[in-house]
């Protein structure tokens, strides 16, 4: 939680050899960096070198702007994938929605709470209906309808949007429509979306009748990345709850809003305080 | 739990209409039975009627032995599916074991510490490795090693051995073999099956394995009744254990063996205290 | 979650003796009345009988209005504490706040989703900070300002007000105020509160602090009944989440809110579904 | 779970300031250690600095015997509380038992299946009952029987025992016993318990029928540390289980042996891996 404009942190992987922990701590300590928390784990079975580090920049010797230069050659020794980020400036959030509007309201709401660092700079919908709410947290609300046929223009306009408004972060929140290849590619790893079942089990439409009609005792909800295979990216966060025999789809669907809500909103944390690194098709999401 | 020997129990399911809780339960307490736990429910969305109810024998004017043909032309004019049981002798169980020794261990001390309404009457492996252990609970201990082409025989013989012994319930406590279709419809809903996943997700082998490479951030075991169609049957009992990225295959494989053994322990408990009503591909679980 | 206008629902505990299901549910099933969900238990321990039956009112022969005159003598025969309730009217709901907003929008949302059965007919706050919440769901919204000395004064108009708008149910949504007995004693079993520890443990202020410095590795919220006894009132619903050494008071804070509001919002949900049954300082729950 | 001889683990706490986890990393890599896993933490709260770091030994220019030697400067100019392990030569471990059987089959499993680092050299009971399963793990049983006036004397008893075996840690593993202040002095920290709710709630005796009168509906169970204040010393693992009013106290135990056996377990297994730090009345449980 320490995302204060005082403080930065690393994230890093890359293939494991001696010396790396003690390389980064000692670069960040002869620049001032007191380092707050450091999780860091060589994986039994990949021998990969993961890292998540979190300094006080106070007496950070290096500005927030050049921290990127001062980081690269390090990296590139390493032969690793890695991002730094200085808490300066908030990430700008666009949430994309449909009619559903239990994770708009759970994610705006925690916003306003302080539990997620970002701002929300705009809310996009092919439907016009939770424009009250938007309206109620001040956020400026864009329709954009989509059908069949205008599709690839619309997301087009889209696009426009989050480019004019420099969104660094989408989060579907129940957005009923499927994004092309071409709009995922504009945000490698940084589309949130919720799904609504316990994945890999129940891909595709209507998972809470899946799973009715299969006879699960438990139903989950997933966040992941999205990526250009559905129901396929890197999953980030899951959690599930018990049902019974006396529970109809319906109260599924009940049940399933408290999950997804939650899931959802653990995913954006999670991202939005740089915990997350995806490995291919897997994340590693630092605690 | 109350499995004594002066209480039976009902299980009926059928379509609804009026009465039918009434006429049950009238039925009973104009026998002298004294009902001592009951639940009943209407699915919205089947119209279907499922009951489970209790009651105590001691002053019942029918015997135990009389009883099914007491309630037979009642269940036949409900057109219901049903089950009678007076838990006058307990069932008796074989389980089925191949080297894991974490299921049958777990199953074995249950029952000696009075969790299971049931005689274990024997165990079947496919190798020697855990004799020792059945030896310890002085449970017989039969060898019937499995090869492809000997695989019809030995089922055979396993057969001829259940027949025998009077076996009612078999347990697959991590038996690493596929039963025939044949031998599977000698004992309709009463073989017991524990997989290593949270079905429908990681059906088949290796479950953890796959698992880790799809990135999950839980993982599940299912304990399900054994169908001609391999981790498709109907599904009793399921639960879950959150995992991390510090998390290897062995790991999962470790946490795994926790969820195994209760999951399978808890769908055996449910079967044997005659809680589960099969619906087609699903079960009803009473509490 | 059967509470349409066309349904009722009894709630009944007495001495146990033989015959009680097959009089009520014949009671029922003789007016017409189609049974659609019964759960019924006699405890072990106490050789208690308690049942919770709901009905399809469209075929009764006895209106809504005259259930309660209809059940009284087979009540009285059984010494029952009991019951019934004929969905057709919906409760009325205060819910009272001071400045946290998470349990009040909690309630209000799922309200507007249709997750519970009630009007929720007034606000009451000693403070104004949430009116515009308030504003949005179109609640009215009540200043009551209480001071030390004009407690007892400010209680009676509370009171007033309830009485006004017919409140059958108080929720006290993180109301930090503790009421009076005298106010307390003119809703027996109708005020719900929710407390942000596992109680019994950490009775009395700041239960996160005080969970911190006993390090527990779990924290908890839990529902109950307010009585004259601070915090020991029969508890309806507990929910908990694990923490670590990295979770401050602050994280235990957030991390409790999102447990508060679910704890709370479940059991309403019971409460106005009439799934609660009370035995002196303990809670029946029916599922 | 990398305590293969091949490593070492540091666990060490201390007021922050700057450098630390540089120095700290840095003193293992140059002498040739490879950093496997490493988390730190510095507490929002007190401004403490926490760190356990894992190495692998294999190159290190340190013999294990003189690792302490080595980092005593380095904690002493930190004025750290610390401990460093090199796992070549497995603790020694005896378990105190009395007549129940779950916890104590649960270890000798556990340990049997790999889980456990440690030799389990001694199982020390006040009761005969539990010698079988001793005996089937090739453990050696000594029955030490304790009344009012044998007490001080048999303590004495059971010290010697445990000096001789050179005895690092002790389990009690529902041992009935209280131990005395004097004999908890001699294992500061190696003495772990579980007990049977979920602490700070109903210590003491009887704990499920406790809290089966409150009603609460959520049991627990708990394990920590023991000193001389009974039931107060630092939790290191807690768990939490389900209950309704269908469970009689009977139930409670019985759901209750699930949870104090995986419990313990997890706690004895944080102990052994190195993971736990002592902070006066409370841990820190790494990861």
């Amino acid at each position: 939680m320490n995302t204060s404009s005082d403080s930065a942190v690393l994230l890093l992987s890359c293939p494991d050899r001696a010396g790396l922990v003690s390389r980064i701590t000692h670069f960040i300590f002869e620049r001032g960096g007191n380092i707050t928390d450091l999780d860091e784990h060589v994986s039994d079975d990949e021998n990969m070198f993961t890292i998540r580090v979190t300094w006080d920049m106070q007496n950070f010797t290096i500005s927030g702007a050049d921290l990127e230069d001062a980081i690269r050659p390090l990296a590139k020794e390493f032969k690793a994938q890695w991002q730094v980020t200085f808490f300066d400036e908030k990430p700008r959030l666009a949430i994309f929605v449909s009619k559903y509007d239990h994770c708009l309201q759970d994610i705006l709401w925690r916003h306003k709470a302080g539990e997620l660092y970002c701002d929300i700079s705009m809310i996009v919908s092919n439907h016009p209906d939770l424009k009250p709410l938007a309206d109620f947290y001040k956020v400026p609300f864009n329709v954009v309808p989509v059908t069949k046929e205008t599709k690839a223009a619309q997301e087009q306009k889209e696009l426009d949007l989050l480019r004019e408004n420099k969104i660094d972060t989408i989060v579907l929140a129940r957005y009923m429509q499927i994004l092309s290849d071409n709009f995922v590619k504009h945000y490698p790893n940084q589309i949130i979306n919720i799904h609504h079942s316990f994945l890999p089990a129940f891909i595709g439409g209507n998972p809470y009748k899946q799973a009715y009609q299969r006879g699960v005792k438990i139903i989950g909800a997933t966040s992941h990345y999205v990526t250009a295979d559905l129901d396929e990216g890197p999953i980030i966060e899951q959690d599930v709850i018990r049902v019974s025999h006396k529970d109809s789809v319906q109260d599924m669907v009940r049940k399933g809003r408290d999950l997804e809500r939650v899931v959802l909103a653990r995913a954006l944390k999670a991202h939005l305080e740089k915990r997350i690194l995806v490995n291919k098709s897997r994340t590693i999401v630092f605690e």
